[in-house]
């Protein structure tokens, strides 16, 4: 029987999200050394001038998904700095954050969709339940940054397809 | 009290992204116009020459909405034709997506999370629960197709902030 939770609709997904990412990510890194190209160039690079490159779409995705389990649990999130320059790097804080969300159980998101969450941005709050905060911001948040991850490289022609995105 | 049920992780998620699209669909419209080119330009605008263009991009996002609230209900999904050539076309799609996401109540996906739901592909069938369907298949999907929407107009020049994206 399966069974709808608070943990249900977040860890699984951003768990595997990440590490579809991750897969991504690697794929990337190869097919720009086997093109003979500094990888590194794709970190940099954007969808436009006004758009975050690469590395900050990742740093932001793990972001949203430690934010989102720490915040329904009721802790702090853990913070990570954003100073990764290179694809191991980036590995790294996707694997790390993994580790976090695998270590939520349960239990500890259970009454968790009536949680009042605050979230501050520069000159406001924003206050949701926690079902609101994870449906309407949280989650959003993350499948946009792993989206335009995803975009970004394709743009930059590397050979990915929908099944890389969405398939663990 | 805020109540975690099927209904809610599913119908008001599609219905504000969808109304946010619709949004977003608008102000590309208005803007193409006042920089004095045609707005149809940017229905077949990609971000790679394999990826699906724009118009593609609404069709396939209106698609799992109402393909996820039908298959969660038990219902067969109402079949809409893929002919829109215009932004008006695709204005009236997603209304109509919208309106049938809403016409589904509560009580219509209640237990939904354990159905099975299957999925045809080209020489392939996919098998889940409601849950993990809607988790990982329909939302997904759904969520990348309406951030590569988001992501072809960033990248065209559109004026738009990923409030417009998320924001209600």
């Amino acid at each position: 029987m399966t069974k709808l939770s608070m943990h249900a609709i977040s860890a699984p997904v951003f768990v595997r999200m990440l590490k579809n990412l991750s897969s991504m990510l690697s794929k990337a890194e190869q097919q720009a050394k086997a093109k003979g190209y500094d990888p590194a160039i794709l970190l940099g690079a954007r969808l436009a001038p006004d758009m975050l490159p690469l590395t900050r779409q990742v740093q932001i995705a793990t972001d949203h998904a430690k934010g989102a389990m720490a915040r329904l649990a009721g802790h702090t999130a853990e913070a990570i700095e954003d100073t990764e320059t290179s694809f191991a790097q980036l590995q790294s804080r996707i694997q790390k954050v993994i580790n976090i969300v695998e270590g939520y159980k349960e239990e500890q998101l259970v009454g968790s969709e009536s949680r009042e969450i605050t979230i501050k941005l520069p000159g406001t709050e924003l206050k949701f339940d926690g079902l609101t905060y994870l449906n309407g911001f949280a989650m959003g948040n993350f499948y946009f940054h792993v989206t335009t991850a995803y975009a970004i490289l394709r743009h930059n022609g590397v050979d990915l397809g929908k099944r890389d995105f969405l398939m663990s």
